[in-house]
């Protein structure tokens, strides 16, 4: 086990020109969201992907389940004249070890809501780690883990 | 039509590079509307720039005019008490359509706020989109459209 | 002292390149305190590093005297049962003038907390200003000096 772990592959941290496109790319998948975009937001997910997170007792798998999840959540907001802004920040990034193809991150991605004539609240903090693969110059989420700091 | 739109322009996104001197022309641009600095704040805007806004009635047209307006909400700001912080996040950016010299960004600005002995509030949450030209190495901002959740 | 400041090194804004990795170690680090990592924290301080903030009656000098300060803060912040989160933000960035190994930052960093069962609120919105040196392919703070917008 000391053996196996002394040969274990290291992870690398993404290059800067990786770490600014990833950059981008949350900024897109953020907003898509905020747009109530569902294809955009489902489209950042691999066919299989999967988003995992403390607020459900399941995790959500493949993108049509996902679509599907956010058709109804979108649906809700909106009827409840909520504006959602997801901010994401303090974003890392390394090369999966042994397979460098894949990137992983972590992040914080807090929830603002705004109602219309009120103040906007911070409806939860998270913390939030993904995998990622490269899809035709970009990324596609293949497993989010989202965990909320209030549960 | 159908053959106007089959030939229409696509936007492009910016280059790596070009995004990260964006993030750093942003910072500079929110801390000096922060630190009160009238001049520079004014001068990211061209001569004739524009500040549009939900907030507001009307547009406000020219350097100076957006000068003059600050000076006033700064100094009603200062003597309230009142330390600000604009955040901006999930900044996306591409060459206009046509135009590769124009930048158009989007964006997501949310205002802090802190009066002594307190805690800070969310004064607002905003999508924050501008367009930019390019001058002296750095951008001008020829239009921004601010739009607040909450009205 | 006119001629003085006529022959003042002015100082010069990071590369691309810089700002980027600079961001990464600025979301290396705030992820180290909000994991409650001490080693991870304070080493990414010198051994003489200094931290001051308007919230201390007297700076806190030396990576010891930080590690043995953040030991108490974050154990008293477990048995609190908070979670935190330190998001940085509007990073601006220059080599020193006359020293150009050294880097002064500028930013904004929001603490956010929460508490299990119950929405997350801001604890403080602060202005952090850095002295970095270079360090091993990143850097290290010799000085940070953190003020909080309340105080």
């Amino acid at each position: 086990m000391v053996q196996a772990a002394a040969v274990a592959p290291v992870p690398v941290p993404v290059s800067t020109e990786v770490y600014q496109r990833l950059q981008h790319f949350y900024a897109r998948q953020m907003q898509s969201s905020d747009d109530l975009d569902v294809p955009a937001w489902a489209g950042s997910f691999t066919e299989d992907g999967v988003f995992a997170t403390n607020a459900f007792p399941e995790p959500i798998t493949g993108r049509a389940a996902i679509a599907a999840h956010c058709d109804r959540a979108f649906a809700a907001q909106a009827a409840a004249g909520i504006v959602r802004r997801h901010v994401m920040t303090m974003l890392t990034a390394e090369h999966a070890a042994g397979d460098g193809e894949r990137i992983h991150t972590r992040s914080y991605v807090m929830v603002l809501e705004t109602r219309r004539g009120q103040k906007p609240t911070i409806y939860c903090s998270t913390l939030c780690e993904d995998v990622l693969v490269p899809v035709d110059g970009g990324w596609q989420v293949v497993r989010r883990e989202v965990r909320r700091d209030d549960l």
